[in-house]
Parts: structure tokens; C-alpha cells; sequence
């Protein structure tokens, strides 16, 4: 008894060496911090057959905001610039635009004058340029100003624009058993078409903001037809709200940067059993962007302040990220 | 050359005979006829390299609706006969119900009166029984029902009157590389405590009708409530409008039993490539029921003239399935 006693622990032990799939050189942008060593230890603990902790793989969801997150979000949200750009591309069938705001500000270059709006004059130019259209050419749209527009700070495609160590992160996870799904407050379509090649996540995976849908035939020709009405903000506490309707079980980690991820991170760590938050703080001006409590995109406050008080993972960019974009990288 | 290209036709072959996993034996409880080889010759096709109608894993959405599909649907819906007992269960915290009706009605054991008021007293009982508490009451009610429920005809669980023929194309498609989604117009919290361990089906790959959700804090506590208020019906052209909001992406398959499941059907075959529209028709009186074009509960009619016209796979239970419950077998 005892010796298969002894052999069953020794194959445990060697199973849950064996259990976190190349730990060590897994996240090799990361510095050998806190945020990293807290990362590791969660795979460690979740994923260690006969540990109190262990997960089973099916259970293993991992949800990561987006902006701001999985990607940067300055000097504006980058749908933001796409719905912006489109506004000057659509213009030309809109000659009324000229006379109304936001539109007339937007064509003259003075976005701030069109955001002086606020919400009301944001929502216009949503539906403007993402209502009108079927799904399939609003998917066309998304994937060509993706190959052409350049970020207007370092000139690089928007999808360049992606946090190294984050994907090294998301890749380490799904080695490791885990289903990864972004939870963002940006719009579900714009995301879709994209977020499979830049980050192995495929469209069933993402959940987001969206407009109402209509299906309809078109000349007997089966259509989806995005409808200029707003149908789910997948934001602060609708994050919760969108995990438990597009994904149905709680999270054991979720990743985000803001205080629009408060509440999916405290719905994840409520729930029993070991769990893992992890904020992203800009901190690097040079490499990055540093801001927090004061911006006005991507505010950190009050989950900054929440963080510290529950024990959550920070990550310190400046120190935590030897390298923060792909493009950096020798 | 020439030596080279035999080589590489007579591997594509060898990858093309092995493709298809185990079809033979797959679906032993399908009888050899026109519905099964319409399965196996579109697995087939999509799933041997080098076919011009070759799908990639990834792309390889399969869609089910779930009443009639997948499990039965007489005499009621499953999730109506679980309402009605959730009204009696519930009576006693509700003495208003003796003078209210639909409940007086349900109340008397007259479900036939109780019904009559249509769509509106079937959305006061819903209300009335699926709203008001955490969705991890909810769901824990769910699992109670199921436990100790029994078929009003059969006397088993209801989850035990799901089709053998179907769960064996469940494993079959995905053994294949698919991934399988149930599409259904029930409530998809009411499926999501079950799908995975009866179906094989993640909570994560389940789309259903909801009622809207609220995230709150309980004395600090956070919760999601549900809130008695529709939020979709995944049902008719909902369907469509369903996989879109959650799957994102064209199904290649899709598997339905009636009119409800059209624009499914309809949307999912307009794709490009390779498509497998199969209805289910409960034609076997003596197993199970027999029902279709003038059924109250899971009306097909236009969808199997358009079965018809289009050339979709169609099942005939009584014919087509050696076996239709997994009790039955010896």
C-alpha cells in the first residue's frame, strides 16, 4: 500500500511539473516581476492534477478586454478613427452632412469640436457609418480600412498596434487548456473580422458592443442588415452581464486596463475557487502611453484603487514589458 | 515530375480515405438511407484535403435547433411543462394567483385554459417563473427539475428523451473537426446547466431566447439578476439574427425539425460552397409522434415544402432511425 502510495504521489508530482506547459520561457517579453510570477503560479495551481486548485479544461475560460489591453488605445479608441475615416469616405453621398454636426466639424478635421457633442454626437457617427449596411459588407469595410489606415502616431497598421507579451500571454494560456475570449466595449463586428488572425481568437470567442440586426430576403437572397439601434454596451457592468449571456460560465481569469473592466473582474474573482484579475497600467510615455485616473480614454481609478485593496496583478508596463509592441522587436 | 505528382495524388488519397473519421460505424443508428448518405457524403466532401468544397476545422459551424432536434417536444415543450411545475411550486408564495389568471387556471390543472390566453399568458407564466432571482438560483432550479421531472408519457427524465440518432451525428461531426452549436427559441439558461453533459455542448456554443440580466452588488457580493423583461427570441428569422450576434460566422450545417428553423436553414445553405440542411419529420407515431403541418407544438409546413424545392436532407423518423430513444436500446 504504501509503495503504490509512494509511486501514485510520485506521478503526481511528476504531472504536475509536466502540467503548466513551458512555464519558464512562455512569456519571454515579460519581465521576472510580480505580474509575471503571479500569472505562472495561477496556470501553476489551476492546472495541477490533485491540487485543491485544479480546474478542469472545460472550465479553463480566460475573457480579455481589448482595448487597451490586447491592443493601444491612444491617442483614440482605433474604432473611433475607423468610424471617423469613413465619415470622410461616406461624405460624398451625404452632402447634408456639411450643415449638420457632428458631421460639418468632422469634414472641416476638427474632431474635437464633433466629440464637444459627447454621447449624442458619438452615437451619430456610430450609426452613420456602421448602420445601413448587410453584415457581410460591413465585414468587407472593417478588413479594408485595416489593410490601409495607419496609426497616427508611429504610421503603423492598427493591427501592428498589439501588446507583445499579451499574445504571448493569450498563446501560454491556450497551451495550458485555457479558452480564451475577448470581452470589450467595442463593437462585436469590428472586432470579428480580425481578432482570429492577429490573435487566435476566433468570432465565437469575442464578445461585444452591438446594434440591432435584422434578417431579411433580398431578392430571394438570404441578408443580415445592421439596423441604426443600439442593442448591447458590453461595458462596466454590462461586462458580467455579456459573459454570463455570449459565454454562460464564469471566468477563472479575466484581463483588463480600465474601470469599464471593474465589474467583469469582480465577477470573476467572486466566483470559488482560485482566480486570476490582471490590470494593465500604461505607464511607459516612451514606449507607450502613460495616463490613469485623468483620461478620458481608458480611465483607471476606481479599479486601479480596487486592485491594490483585493491583491489583484498589476502590470507595471514600463517594468514589467521588455517589449510592449511586436514591431519593437530585433 | 510526373512521379512526384502521383506521389502527392496518391497521398492526398491516402489523407482523403481517412479523412471522413469512422463514418461507417458513426451512425449505427441510422438505417442505410438517403438522409444518412447525405451526412456522410457531406462530411466527406468538406473535410477531404485538396476537395474544391474543403472547409477548414475552424470554419466548421454546425448548428442545432434543440426541441424536436435534439430532444423531444410533446406533448409541450420541455421548458413549458418545467414553467407550469415551477408555478405550482411557487403557488404558496403567490396567493394571488387563485384569483389571477393565466395561474388560476394552471393552478386547477387546467393547462388547456391557462394557455388560451396566448402569447401573453405564456409570457406572464415565463415572467413568472424565470425572473426575479441570481441566474445561479436559476440555474440551480434548472438541475432540481431535471433531477426528479418525469415525461408525462414515457416516464423518464426529460433528459433521457433526446435522440440516439442525434447524438451520435454530434460526435460524429465533431470527431470531424465541427464545432456544434444548439440554436434553439428556448431559453438558453434553461439549456445551459445540461447541454454539456447530455449533448457534449458548452454552455459557450448554446444560443437561445433570454430575458434581460442585471449585475449588481449584494451586500457587496456581485450577482447577476434576471429581470422580467424579454431580451431575444432566437427563434424564426431570430435565428439567423442569433448566429450572427453570437457565433459570428456562417454555419456550413445546420440541423432543424421545423418552421422555426427556416431562415436557419436558409441563411446557413445561401453560403458559398459546400452546405447540409436536414430537417428532422416525426413520422413515427409508435415511438415517438407523428406531426407536422397542422401541429400547434413544432409546425413544419413551409419548411418541408421548401425541403422539398431546395433538395434539403429530410429525416423520416420512423423509416430513417433504427432506434429514437437511447432507453430503447437493448
Amino acid at each position: 500500500m504504501r509503495r503504490n502510495f509512494m509511486l501514485a504521489a510520485a506521478l503526481t508530482a511528476a504531472i504536475a511539473v509536466s502540467s503548466a506547459v513551458a512555464a519558464a520561457d512562455a512569456l519571454p517579453s515579460w519581465t521576472d516581476g510580480k505580474a509575471k510570477q503571479s500569472i505562472l503560479a495561477f496556470v501553476e495551481k489551476v492546472t495541477t492534477t490533485g491540487s485543491p486548485d485544479f480546474v478542469p479544461p472545460i472550465e479553463r475560460i480566460a475573457t480579455f478586454d481589448n482595448d487597451g489591453t490586447l491592443w493601444a488605445e491612444q491617442p483614440m479608441y482605433f474604432q473611433l478613427a475607423f468610424a471617423l475615416d469613413r465619415v470622410k469616405a461616406l461624405a460624398p453621398k451625404h452632402p447634408e452632412w456639411k450643415g449638420k454636426e457632428p458631421f460639418a466639424s468632422l469634414l472641416k478635421g476638427d474632431v474635437k469640436g464633433a466629440l464637444a457633442g459627447g454621447e449624442k454626437a458619438i452615437l451619430e457617427i456610430v450609426m452613420a457609418t456602421h448602420a445601413g449596411m448587410t453584415t457581410e459588407e460591413f465585414e468587407q469595410t472593417v478588413k479594408d480600412w485595416l489593410a490601409s489606415a495607419k496609426h497616427p502616431k508611429t504610421g503603423r497598421l492598427f493591427t501592428e498596434m498589439v501588446y507583445q507579451p499579451m499574445l504571448e500571454l493569450l498563446a501560454y494560456l491556450r497551451s495550458n487548456g485555457f479558452k480564451t475570449f475577448i470581452v470589450s466595449g467595442g463593437g462585436v463586428e469590428f472586432m470579428r473580422p480580425w481578432t482570429e488572425k492577429v490573435y487566435g481568437i476566433p468570432p465565437e470567442q469575442v464578445v461585444g458592443s452591438s446594434i440591432k440586426t435584422k434578417f431579411e430576403l433580398r431578392n430571394g437572397k438570404p441578408a443580415i442588415v445592421r439596423l441604426p439601434e443600439l442593442n448591447f454596451i458590453d461595458d462596466k457592468a454590462g461586462k458580467p452581464v455579456g459573459i454570463n449571456q455570449y459565454i454562460g460560465r464564469r471566468p477563472v481569469a479575466a484581463f483588463g486596463n480600465s474601470d469599464g473592466d471593474l465589474q467583469m473582474l469582480q465577477w470573476t474573482t467572486a466566483g470559488q475557487g482560485a482566480r486570476l484579475a490582471l490590470i494593465v497600467h500604461h505607464t511607459d510615455a516612451d514606449r507607450e502611453w502613460a495616463y490613469d485616473r485623468k483620461s478620458s480614454v481608458g480611465r483607471l481609478d476606481k479599479a486601479l484603487d480596487e486592485a491594490k485593496a483585493k491583491g489583484w496583478s498589476v502590470v507595471d508596463m514600463k517594468n514589467d514589458w521588455k517589449t510592449v509592441f511586436p514591431f519593437e522587436k530585433k
